[in-house]
């Protein structure tokens, strides 16, 4: 008998999120506001912190990840917020909808700051992102990280790249004030995405074997290295196809296959997890963001000799239009293989890294690639599709 | 030394097309107006209507497509049209720019029909389809042509289906008057469409090896049956991968391919036609349609058992919007190797289309497919793509 344990999310008194009913309604017991302390895998026994203890013949450990909290002063000042689930998301928008918030900060450049900013800006916000860094979203390199500056700029979004948190403190002109390495900026609203990691508290406490990337350690079936126990979602790592090894890649997709995995096996139906291949994208106001397989620091750890080039193309045909896109093509110097792609543009970013996600899945070389029959009809691309054009041209450079 | 035989292109005094000045510039003789009576291939000889004999030691026939002409009487009318080439096309622009135009036939409904329907509408054109068939672009199924036949006739274009042509006449309320199984119809501009056939004369006088489509054979190499002559585009064939035979689709990408093919080839450098899975696609006013393997009666015929479904879903996750998504795969029923696949919506179709054909690159299968790791973010899809649900459901289907 499964145990689901969850919350019941409820935005302004309307209940937004029925999970817990539908678990009811098919007749599993679902336990709210229920708080784990200790799982004892020996007896195959949870203990709640009311005392209460529930055996368990199979155990899924779907413990996901946490924000992480920073160390800064201030940080727990109301207005200052964290994003990591729906609970999050309501309490912003109610702080929103209840003062005449006019200025935000962003603290942070991943996925999270970025969308973020987005959302703000269309609630009419002043933003500024605050970054320690010099570029967004570490998973695209410097040419398509200058994009993503340029699309922030244009749209009115501040972003202070290269700048240190000191701390939070009350403000004078905005309830809120950030001091930072160039001085403070005032601010209605503070949102704090500086990154995840995952939440293995209870694995580790379980004895579970945790992998090098911090996260708990399976196999292709969703085990744990404890007999029937299970793990799966962005508490646990995933098995990378291209490096060859087990990585750590918290994505809601991901995490839906891991559990549909799990669900198979536990319900007595073969099955292995084929990996995956880094597949991700964002959108950041009018530009589509994505890429898939390996960087190139990646690259050289998992032993690759990479060699990268990016293209500057067209996402239509040249006599229907000009929509700039731009891929950057990484391949294994000595096989020809592909190893990784970024794509940025107005348009067909998402469904180029989407056709490479394929390629890779099948390790397809950069000959390959510059031969692969896509569907051409001017409004979609040119008779050389962008994707031809890049591999063409990195396969000459080898 | 290598000839160019072609055309220059003239809109409105304009120079249009400069190709054959890239050519002179780049040192390579251009014969203009200049049509080939016969090509000797034992002596190595092309003579031309002039009489003149231009020797060759390497001879590439790229003759095309021709437009099929149909036997009604009226088809030579002033203001009845082909649309095969660019020439076609200013004709038909300096049409509807002279006489004071306002409705138009379009007689057949494959790619080239359907595309004017758009141009044509949006020219103020009443426009009126008419189609010999019941379901336009045949490569489609039933259940995707029901959605192009509606697009067309949300846009105000006529689509009348199982209807014969008799012949063309002179008009009374506008210059033409097309007769019909379903009585006549007048128009302005008469668009006939009826499909294309390969332009093989010459190779048929050389003696070259007809391909059992009707298309010049050829083979990797885009080789003829005669010593160095090589045949590339409309005029001969391609290898499919996923039927494992030799087919005939006259499309730009893959002309361009086996152009560049032969380009190696000739000049000194090995290299292979790797084949074609049979993308496609083309834009319908709001919709995008795309198609890539083989559709139910070309599986069967290359000896599969196939098994089809189609999925309807949406192109981006639930929480962010609906924008209908239509797919359909088809499968191997005892291998469950992907065998095709068609989309239809008013976004994300070309980009699934594209994956599939990386996938049908590969020989993946459903299950397979239904594990890929795609680039999920809520604005470009859902969590599971509806490529992974239809792949699901077909999986369990077979």
């Amino acid at each position: 008998m499964p145990y689901y344990i969850g919350d019941v999310i409820r935005d302004e008194g309307t209940l937004i999120a029925r999970t817990p009913e539908k678990f009811r309604e098919a007749g599993i017991e679902v336990r709210l506001e229920s708080t784990v302390t200790a799982i004892d895998v020996t007896q195959g026994r949870v203990r709640l912190t009311n005392g209460e203890l529930l055996p368990y013949d199979v155990l899924v450990l779907a413990t996901g990840a946490e924000s992480r909290l920073p160390a800064w002063p201030g940080f727990d000042l109301p207005g200052v917020f964290l994003l990591k689930n729906l609970a999050d998301a309501i309490r912003i928008k109610a702080h929103l909808n209840r003062s005449a918030c006019r200025k935000a900060v962003v603290i942070g450049a991943g996925f999270i700051g970025m969308e973020m900013c987005e959302a703000l800006r269309e609630r009419g916000m002043e933003t500024t992102v605050i970054h320690r860094g010099e570029r967004p979203v570490a998973r695209w390199d410097a040419e398509f990280a200058r994009e993503i500056v340029a699309a922030l700029e244009r749209n009115g979004v501040a972003f202070l790249a290269g700048t240190e948190l000191r701390g939070i403190e009350a403000g004078t002109s905005c309830p809120l004030k950030v001091m930072t390495s160039r001085g403070p900026i005032e601010a209605d609203l503070v949102l704090v995405a500086v990154g995840i990691a995952p939440n293995v508290l209870l694995a580790r406490d379980m004895g579970l074997r945790i992998g090098a990337t911090g996260a708990i350690g399976v196999d292709a079936q969703q085990r744990t290295s404890a007999p029937n126990v299970y793990a799966v979602g962005d508490c646990c790592e995933v098995y990378h196809r291209v490096s060859s090894r087990w990585a750590y890649l918290p994505l809601g997709d991901t995490a839906n296959k891991q559990g549909r995995l799990a669900g198979r096996i536990i319900g007595g139906r073969p099955a292995a997890h084929p990996g995956v291949v880094g597949a991700q994208s964002f959108k950041i106001f009018e530009l589509e963001t994505a890429a898939t397989g390996l960087n190139e620091a990646e690259a050289l750890q998992a032993g690759f000799d990479p060699i990268g080039d990016v293209y500057w193309g067209n996402a239509i045909a040249g006599y229907f239009g000009k929509r700039k896109l731009g891929l950057k093509l990484l391949a294994d110097r000595a096989s020809g293989k592909l190893l990784g792609a970024q794509a940025i543009g107005e348009t067909g970013a998402v469904g180029r890294i989407n056709t490479l996600s394929a390629a890779l899945w099948s390790e397809l070389t950069l000959d390959e690639i510059g031969w692969l029959d896509l569907a051409y009809a001017p409004p979609f691309g040119g008779a050389w599709d962008v994707i031809h054009r890049a591999a063409q041209r990195l396969q000459r450079k080898r």
